[in-house]
Formats: C-alpha cells, sequence, structure tokens
C-alpha cells in the first residue's frame, strides 16, 4: 500500500523537476515574449472565468449532496469527497496549462537551433502535464484512503463508496473542462480557418488574422487543459471502480486492514509512475535526428513501461491475493494487450502512412462530398476491430479471473484490466500533450516572424504529435469503456448493498425491489434503447456549440476586416482580444447545457424506470458511446491527416482544388474528433458516478 | 380468419384496378416513348441479372437449409416457406417496377394538362405497389396458415415457427433489393451529378449527360422496387412475429382450430386493406388545386385510415380475445400514436417549412464545411424524440397488455403495435413511392424538351414526394423496432421451446444450457457491444460501396465527354447503356458482401457466445440501428430539402455560393439517406430471423 504515496511523491518530484527544467530554457526575443504574454493572458482569463462558473456549479451540487446526506441517501464523506475530486481534477488542468503557456516561447525558440531541442522542450512541458495527472490522482487516493479507513476507522465497503463519488467530482470538473475547453479552441480554429483561409486567402497563423490569439489560446485551454482534466478523471475512475469490485469480488479480505483486492490498484498505478519516469529518460535522441527517430524514440519510452508494468504485476498479484487468483493477472496482461492493439489500429486508420488515409486523400480529386462520404465511412469502419479487441479484452479478464465460477471476481477482473491499460498513463499523456505545445510554438514562430525553417521544425513537431495524440485517444477510449463497465458493476454492487440494508431495516421500498436485469424485461430495454441515444443527442449538441460560437466569431473577424483600415496591410493592428472574449463567452454559455444533460439523464430515466432501466441505460450508453467516440476520432484524424498529406505536395499540394476540398474535411472533422468524441468519453463515466450517487434516491423513489 | 384472404384478394383487386387506369392515360408524343423505353429496357435489365443473381443464393440458402432440416434442426417445411418469402417478396419490388416505368411517360404526359392530372397518374402507380406489397403479403401468409394448420394439421407452434422463415426469405431478397438498388440509384445519382452539374456546368437530367438515363433507371430499380421488397418484408414480419408471441401468450388457445391471439394480426391486416382502400378513394382535389391543397388531401386519406383502423380494431379485440384483454387494444393505440408522432416530427427536423432545415440552409452562408456539421448534428438531434416515442409505445404496450403479471402477454402486446403501426401501409406506400415516379416524369420532360412548365409541375410533385417519403420513412423506422423486437422475444421464446423439447429427449446440450440473460453476464454484454457496432460497420460498408461504383460512374462519364466528339454541343448521342451496365455491375458486385455481414454476424457470435449472447447482439443491433436509421434518414432528407430551399430563391438561389455549398451536402446525404438508412431498417430484421432459424445449430454448437 506504501507504493500510492510513494508513487504520489515521484510523480509530483518529477514534475518540479521538469518545471524547473523548462523555466531553465530561453524565452527568446521580445516578439516572441509579447506574443507568448498574449496567448498567456487569454488562456488565465478563460480559465478564471470558466473556473468561476464551475465553482458556482460545485457549489449547489455540495447543497445538493449535503441535503441527500442529511436525508440519509448519502453518508456525511460523500459531499467533501465530491469536491476534492473536482478541485485536483481541476488543478491538474491548470498546471498543464500554466506550463504549457510557459513553454510555448520556449518551444519556438529551441526549435530555432534544432528539431530536437525543440521536442525536448516541448516534451518536458507534455510531462508535467501527464505526471501532473498521476501525481495528484495518488495524492489524493492515498490521503482518503487513510484518512477514511484508517483515521474514521470505517469499514472498506464504504471506504470504496465514499472514494467513488470522488471520482463523480473530477467527472463533472473534466466534462466542463473539456465541452468548455472543446468549443473554445474549435470555434476559434473554424472561425479563424473559414474567415482567413477561406475567404481572405491569409496563410494559418498569420496575425493579421484576428482570431489567431484565440486560436493559439484554445490549444491551451482545450487540448491541454480540458485533456488534463479528463484523463485525471479516467485515472481516478478506473482506480477507485476496481477498488469497489474488489471489496466484492474479496469478501473474505474485508474485515483486514489494507485489503489487498483494494490495494493492487492503487499499487498498479504506484508501479506504473515509477516504470514511467524511467521510461521518459529512454526517450533522448541525437541531435540531427529525423521525425522518424524521434518517434522512434518516443515508441521506446512506451514499450518499455508497458513491458516493465507487465513484468511486474506478476509478483504484485502472486504474492498479494496468491497463487489461485493468478488468473487476476491475465486480466491486466489482456488490459495491456487490448490498448496497444486499439492504438495500433487507430494509427492504422489515421495515419497517412497507411491505405486508408492515403484513399481518403484521393477521394478529394471528385470534390469535398466525396471526401467526406469517405471519411465518414472510413470512421464507422475503423470502430470494429477496437470494439472487437475490448469485447475480447472482457470475455478473457472475465473468465481467467475466475468468473464463470463466481462473477464477482471476473467483473474485478474487467475494472483491473482497466488499470492495466491506464497504469502507463503518465507517459502516454506527455506524449499526447506536447502537441499543442508544439502547435501554439508553431503559431509564434508565425507571428514573430522567426525563420521559417523554425516552423517547419514546429510542424513536424506538430505533425509527430498528431499521431502519438490519434493513438493516446484510441487508449484513453479503450480504457474508459472498461472503466464505466466496472463502475456499472460497481453499480450494481452498490444497489444490492442498498436493498440488503433496507431490508434490515425493514423499508418498504427494500421490500417491493426486485433486481431483473434479464435483458427482456421491458425497463432494462428501454433503459438500453434511451443510453444508446445520449452519445448521439450530446454529441449533436456539442457539435451545434461548436457551430454557433464559430459562426459568431467569423461575423466578428469579417467585422474586424471591414472596420479596422489597414488591418489587412498589416498596418493595424487586430483587436485580438476582442475574439478571445467571444470566445470564452460561447464557451462559458455552451458548456452548460450537454453537462447537464449528462447529470440529468441517468436521474430522470432513474426515477422512472428504476434502477433496472439505469443499468441498462448505462450500458446502452457504453456501447453506442465507445462507437460515436472511435469514428469520431478516426474520422477527424484522418481527415486532418489527409489535408496534411496532400499539403506535403500530394494530389497538387496547397492551393490545389484537392487542398481545398480537404480543408472542408478537416473543419469537419475537428470538432468530431476534439470536442465530441474525448466529451463523450467522460459522458460514459460520469453517468455511471452520478447513477452510484443517486442510488439510494432513486432506489426509493421510482415509478415503474 | 376469413378477413386475411378477403383482404388479400382486395387488395389485388385494387392493383389490376390501378394498373389498367395507369394504362389508360396516354404515354405522349414519340421522343417521350422513345426515352421511357430506354428507361424500361435498363431496369428490365437490372432486375433481370440481379434476381438471377439472388436466385443462386437462394439456391444456395435452400440446399443449407434443406441439409439443416435433414439433421433435424428445422422441420422439413421451413426451406420451402424461405422460398416463398423470398419470392413474394421479389415479385413485389418487380409489379412496381414495372408499373412505375409504365408511369413515368405517363405522368409526364399527363402534367402537360394539369398538376392535378400527373399526380392522379403518379399515385395510380404508387398505390400498385403499396396494394401490391399488401395482396402479395396477405395472400402468402392466407395459404401457408390454411396448408399448415388444416391441410397438414400442424399445432399451432409449429405453424407460426415456420411462417417465421418465411420472413427470413423476405428478408434476405430484400435487402438485396434495397443495397443493390440503393447502390445502383445513388451510384448513378452523385457520379451524373459530380461531373454534370459540378464539373461541365450543365443541368440536372440534361440528355448530354450519359449517366441521365442511369440515375432514372436508379429510381425504379432502388426507389421503387427496393422499397417494395423492403416493405414487403416489415409487413409479413411484424405480422408473424406477433402471431409466434401469440402462441407463447395464450397458451389456453393452441389446441383450437383458429387461435385467436394468432389469428387477430393477420385479421387486423385485413381490415387495414379495406380501410386504407377507401381512405384512397377521398385523395381527390379540385382541377386547380395548389400544392398545399395536394398534401392535404393525401393526408385526409392517411388520417381516415388511421382512425378508422383505431376504431376498428376495438370491437376486433374486445370479440376475440374477451374483455379481460382488451388492454391489448391499447397496445395498438399506441403503436398508431407512435407512428404518427414520429412521421410529425420527421417532417419537422426534414421540411423547409420548420426551422430546422431552414437553419441549416442558412449555414451554407459559412460553406460546406458548417453545412455537413449542422446536417451531421441535426440528424443526430432528430433521433432523440423518435426514440422516446418507440420507448414510451414499448412501455406503454407492455403493461396495459398485462405483461407485469404475465411477461409473454405484455410481449404480444409490444408486437401487435407494430401490426397496428403498419395496418396502413398500403395507403403510406402508395404516398412513398409516386415519388420517384414523379422523379423519372421530370426527367422525362427535361430530355423530351416538353415545356418548362411541365419541369415546374413534375418537380413539386417531386418535392411533395420528399416529404410524404420522409415520413413513410419515419413510420417504416418505428415500426421496424417494434417489429425487431418482437421477433428478439420470438427468438427467446423458440429457445426455451427447443430446450424445453431437448431436455424431454434427453440431450446433453439441452441440460448445460442455461438461459441467463442477464445483462452483466459477459457474454450478453459482448453481444449487446458487438449488435451496436453491426449498424456501424454496415452503414460503413454500403457508404463505401456507392463511393466506389459513383467514382466509377465519374472515370466513365467524364471518358465519354473526352472522347465522344460533339457530345457536349448536342450534336452526338452519349453512350446511356455504358453507364447502366456499369452501375448494374458495380450494384450487384456491392450488394453481396453486406447481406453476408447480416446473415453471418449473428450465426458467427451465436456460435462463439451462444444464444445468450445472440439475445444481447439483437438488442445492441437494435438499438444502435434504430438510431443510425434515423439519423442518416434525416440528416439525408434535411441537406436536400435544404438545397430545394435555396433553389426557391433564397440565400441568392441556383448559381450562388450557398447553392453550392448546398449540393455538396445533397450529395453527401443521398447515400446516407436513400442506401444506408433504409438497408439498417432491413437489417435489424433479418438478423432476429436467421437468428429464429439457426436457432438450433447454434444451441448444440457454441463456445461460451
Amino acid at each position: 500500500m506504501l507504493l500510492t504515496p510513494i508513487g504520489a511523491v515521484l510523480a509530483i518530484s518529477f514534475v518540479v523537476y521538469n518545471i524547473l527544467k523548462v523555466r531553465g530554457y530561453s524565452e527568446g526575443t521580445n516578439e516572441v515574449k509579447a506574443i507568448s504574454a498574449k496567448i498567456r493572458r487569454g488562456a488565465n482569463a478563460f480559465i478564471k472565468r470558466q473556473y468561476t462558473v464551475v465553482a458556482w456549479f460545485f457549489a449547489v451540487m455540495l447543497v445538493v449532496l449535503c441535503a441527500m446526506s442529511f436525508f440519509g441517501f448519502l453518508t456525511w464523506f460523500v459531499p467533501f469527497a465530491f469536491i476534492t475530486g473536482g478541485f485536483f481534477s481541476g488543478l491538474s488542468g491548470f498546471v498543464g496549462m500554466k506550463v504549457a503557456t510557459m513553454a510555448n516561447s520556449r518551444t519556438a525558440t529551441a526549435s530555432q537551433s534544432s528539431l530536437n531541442k525543440g521536442l525536448r522542450v516541448a516534451f518536458s512541458a507534455g510531462s508535467v502535464m501527464g505526471f501532473t495527472v498521476v501525481g495528484l490522482g495518488l495524492l489524493d487516493l492515498a490521503v482518503w484512503y487513510y484518512l477514511l479507513h484508517y483515521v474514521f476507522k470505517l469499514g472498506i465497503a464504504d471506504v470504496t463508496a465514499a472514494m467513488l463519488t470522488f471520482g463523480m467530482g473530477a467527472s463533472c470538473m473534466a466534462l466542463f473542462a473539456r465541452v468548455g475547453g472543446g468549443v473554445f479552441t474549435k470555434a476559434a480554429d473554424v472561425g479563424a480557418d473559414l474567415v482567413g483561409k477561406v475567404e481572405a486567402g491569409i496563410p494559418e497563423d498569420d496575425p493579421r488574422n484576428p482570431a489567431v490569439i484565440a486560436d493559439n489560446v484554445g490549444d491551451n485551454v482545450g487540448d491541454v487543459a480540458g485533456m488534463g482534466a479528463d484523463l485525471y478523471e479516467s485515472y481516478v475512475g478506473s482506480i477507485v471502480a476496481s477498488c469497489a469490485l474488489g471489496v466484492a469480488a474479496f469478501p473474505q479480505f474485508n474485515n483486514t486492514p489494507g485489503n489487498p483486492a483494494v490495494t493492487i490498484p492503487m499499487a498498479m498505478a504506484g508501479i506504473g509512475v515509477i516504470v514511467t519516469i524511467i521510461g521518459s529518460f529512454l526517450i533522448r535522441t541525437k541531435e540531427n535526428a529525423t521525425q522518424k527517430a524521434l518517434l522512434a524514440a518516443l515508441r521506446r519510452g512506451t514499450n518499455f513501461s508497458s513491458i516493465a508494468i507487465a513484468i511486474a504485476a506478476f509478483p504484485l498479484v502472486w504474492f498479494m491475493l496468491g497463487q489461485e487468483h493468478i488468473g487476476i493477472y491475465g486480466a491486466i496482461l489482456s488490459g495491456l494487450v487490448a490498448g496497444v492493439g486499439i492504438s495500433f489500429f487507430t494509427e492504422y486508420y489515421t495515419s497517412d502512412n497507411y491505405k486508408p488515409t492515403r484513399e481518403l486523400a484521393d477521394s478529394t480529386k471528385t470534390g469535398s462530398a466525396t471526401l467526406i462520404i469517405g471519411g465518414l465511412s472510413l470512421g464507422m469502419l475503423s470502430t470494429a476491430i477496437p470494439l472487437l479487441l475490448v469485447c475480447a479484452s472482457i470475455l478473457v479478464s472475465f473468465f481467467v479471473s475466475g468468473g464463470a465460477g463466481d462473477a464477482a471476481l471476473g467483473l474485478y477482473g474487467i475494472g483491473i484490466s482497466a488499470v492495466g491499460m491506464l497504469s502507463t498513463l503518465g507517459l502516454t499523456l506527455a506524449n499526447d500533450s506536447y502537441g499543442p505545445v508544439a502547435d501554439n510554438a508553431g503559431g509564434i514562430a508565425e507571428m514573430a516572424k522567426l525563420d521559417p525553417e523554425v516552423r517547419r521544425r514546429t510542424d513536424a513537431l506538430d505533425s509527430l504529435g498528431n499521431t502519438t495524440a490519434a493513438v493516446g485517444k484510441g487508449f484513453a477510449i479503450g480504457a474508459g469503456a472498461l472503466t464505466a463497465l466496472a463502475l456499472i458493476a460497481a453499480y450494481v454492487d452498490r444497489i444490492e448493498a442498498l436493498v440488503a440494508d433496507g431490508l434490515e431495516k425493514g423499508l418498504e421500498w427494500a421490500r417491493n425491489f426486485d433486481l431483473n436485469l434479464s435483458i427482456t424485461s421491458p425497463t432494462v430495454l428501454v433503459g438500453i434503447f434511451i443510453g444508446s441515444m445520449l452519445p448521439f443527442l450530446f454529441t449533436a449538441m456539442t457539435m451545434k456549440s461548436v457551430g454557433r460560437a464559430a459562426q459568431a466569431i467569423v461575423v466578428e473577424v469579417r467585422r474586424q476586416f471591414r472596420e479596422i483600415t489597414g488591418l489587412m496591410e498589416g498596418k493595424a493592428d487586430a483587436d485580438y482580444e476582442a475574439c478571445v472574449d467571444l470566445c470564452t463567452r460561447s464557451a462559458l454559455r455552451e458548456m452548460i447545457l450537454p453537462t447537464l444533460l449528462a447529470i440529468a439523464a441517468p436521474i430522470v430515466s432513474g426515477l422512472i424506470l428504476g434502477p433496472n432501466g439505469v443499468i441498462g441505460l448505462l450500458i446502452g450508453c457504453t456501447a453506442s458511446g465507445f462507437m460515436m467516440a472511435i469514428m469520431t476520432a478516426n474520422s477527424g484524424g484522418a481527415w486532418d491527416n489527409a489535408k496534411k498529406y496532400i499539403e506535403a505536395g500530394n494530389h497538387g499540394g496547397k492551393g490545389s482544388d484537392s487542398h481545398k476540398a480537404a480543408v472542408v474535411g478537416d473543419t469537419v472533422g475537428d470538432p468530431l474528433k476534439d470536442t465530441c468524441g474525448p466529451s463523450i468519453d467522460i459522458l460514459l463515466k460520469l453517468s455511471s458516478m452520478v447513477s452510484i450517487v443517486f442510488a439510494g434516491l432513486v432506489l426509493a423513489f421510482h415509478l415503474f
């Protein structure tokens, strides 16, 4: 159990080390500094206003949860666990964003020397993000665990129940951050492109474009802060769900302090920190490395970590649970293998090194319509293999863990397989989040009119980042689906525990309730239907949000081009703040409704259909959400890379008709891959967490 | 029970009456006749080749089914019921197509006199289609029922089991017809538009475009023949599923000949024929009627039929099942109400009289990318209300029929609600299928250079047809989902019956099998996941098929423009046959794989996951398929109508930048709404039917 606090301390130390390392690099010329400062100011202003809105939401939820505690539906720890989850999730995003806005100018400056040096700055900033998430997650878990179990002497079942709420706080924060940040970044991006590139014919990141600073701010608040909050939630979600399932699977340990079934997920995470820190030191190349060599270096780090985890997990399971449960080690392996498989196929479908994206680029020859048809079908087709991998992982984890004899063991195995997949998160996330830093650095290089070679280098980094980001997304979605299933299983356990408790107290609702999970029962069936619909509705809402916000930006940018004399000639400055402010207001307005949907849907459905219907809803939502998440991520990624492939000189290169068609595809894909897809991933888990927290209420009051 | 053969005879008489009526109209000038003959030849040639391929498939399936009968997995009636189902489904499509190709020239000629006269010809042709489907369906049902029950003296359970196979034959044929016809029509349409409208800048249906005849052939083989086969399948599928559920719900009747629970669905259908024939005589307007008045006339017919059915069903249920089961009447009503509700919201989302499509048309101002984003989100958003209506209908049907006390009664109620929805099919389908006739008439008017006023009139008919077609699609999808659920329930009954039978015979597999439908069991869960994926994979395949076939057409059309001198100047004729032939070959090649997927997926999954997994698969497939079907239909319909709205002179009208963007949207939407969406509807039911037929095999051999 000591591994968890050790991991937390190590991760946080590594974060401090990397922050100092980033600060040590030169910030560059005054012009670079000035542009970076503008971006930083915009990002800070957004985060401040966003977190204020979110704080109000948390205050309201605190009152609601306290009221529920007062009426006996929850323990009094729950409201506070909820708050700390939200706080740490928000803090993860905040730290990542701070460092990213510090590193962008330094990456641009370092790229003046070499590609490799640029990568090192950007990657250090990415590591801050990755290890902040991991470190804060483990810290919070460890503190609550010790506090509840050893100080308040709570039974292990109550400890894990309270810790699940902690996950709900993190999920709420994550959804706000993802949707808000996602709307901000894509509204700015799409808006800037539509007027700048398409109408005015000026290049990307041209300082004459009034939305250019907003676009760069967006990278930091959406792709960095949003992603940080998001993955914090996945990470702790998978761990707390497995802990809760461990309680049900190993009742024999429930009275021994330090229940090994509960500590294994946390210990795995602790080991994960150690091996990924080592792995990140393996990522180094020669000074004049090619892009391919850089990618190979990144892969070396992640491969090392995965293999090291696979080795270290064996003695962990063997000594803590004993030889008869070594099958659970098989579950960990199956999670790792599925994760690697999903990553590979994500890369296959979205990288322009492979056939699908090249064929997609070909389809631009007959215009944007065939490109859109091709991209949608590519995305839908690409769901098949990841889905089958997850299904295989479910079956393997369940049966090797002993699920045939005791279903609780099998479900614990599924939870543990998600933990296995996410144990290398620190490094995956570092790989994933240096991309936006490089993207920003490119913007700064363009605006500060640095040597074009600098832009070429940051573009190389950015494109490398695109591949690693797509792979990271595949990983996150796969782990998200498994985590969601683990949470659903934890929900079923929770319902059973509450009913048993209610029967003991002789309550009427407990006597009337019948846990009937048969798939042909109408409430379960209707639950599955409604659940399948939620990701569609949610995607529609977030897409519409981006569309609305982008249209507002288009209007504003056109106004500035029209009204500010000398802007197009470069003689007058654009009013960048107006665009940043507009994006901020749009994002804050648009993030409310989708989040409320995610919270309200399981509660309202529960009050009508009862817990059986909720379980159907959660499973339907996980199934169709997984598909939508993969489809949106891969369609978007493939369109983006098809455009990059054409820009690299194929099919006529930049400015050709094919390129114009490809820009349309990229614009359609942007909100899909960066706003909708990643948010669905949170939706799956948030709806499960909400159901768990409101289980007592729904059990006591429901229509069918 | 006499109502069924009476209905069949009435429907077929009405078909003959309408055929004679259509033949009575003048065919027009020699030029019109010549063009119509070309279209007819192309359509006949395609249908001949398509049915030959399908005949081979049916021959193979016959051997497979006979082999299964030989080994005792099926009764010997099954293979022959399968064949007749396929035969009648194919015949429905064939008759409809024949009349449509006869009516197109006559509609064009009649439109020279007035809009109203044009409508009457087209609507008579549509009625032939609608009542052929209904008449042949009832005929086949009645013949098999009498034959099996009274001649071969089979028990009622065996009768309904054999009749379900009859549905599988119809579904197979329907899927071939829908996918093959859908690929043909959209490849020709998209291909003709991409080169003709976009590249060469010539108008739609211009005789210089080599793909123009293929485009018009496509309307007949896809939108008419494909739809006929498709709805034949929905119609008989819902009836046979309800009959099978009636056997399980009312075991007390199973030894009385003419089991009322089994005859009610057939009797309802018979009554439906009578009221819809009356309803179709109510559709008449004044000679100088406006488009609005025409729509009102069409609505009068359907409204009358729905209300008449709602009234007639009451005594039927009361006298046949007795007062204590009058709740089943509530199920019929809930199906009708849900159907009307879905139709209304389909119209709301796709008609340019309402806000969503107008807003979509607005989004063309910022280009095709925002239009695509807007259309996709509109489609996703529009799934919510239809889904909730279906869910409400499920819950109401189940509980008012007495499902709380006896689940079998509730499931019978769900089946009956689908029958209620489909009982007015003759008329709905007539409304739905006169559109393609009008579309063809417009093409002929353009090619034969008739007075532009004629084209304006056929366009008005076509646009009216767009709205009624969208409404019909909503109806079909809603009824399809309920039918699929009824089939799934029938599958569960079948598994239980087979296991009981196996236990009686002391077979080992029966002793080892455990019907565990708990949603948290891993096989059910994996089944749900795989099922949810199938509609995505299927949509991807059919979209890709259209894309590939359209690209081949593009290449061919470009070749003809390049190589045939004088073509663009109108001095030389295009080689229309080459395009028709190319579409035919593409369509035949592309229809194989999706059909095999639909048949193989439930069998292969069943052999791995067992019947529990299959049930999960079928439910997952129904849930996500329903969403995809609604989304594709409504996105496509809204894009089409947004284009029409702009062509009517808004946002700059034809030729403006907005119009160019709208053409992209329409091109993307075409395969979605006319190939993918309607095929998914068949996929849902075919996979259930296949599962039922292969239930014995899967029970005896499965891995988990």
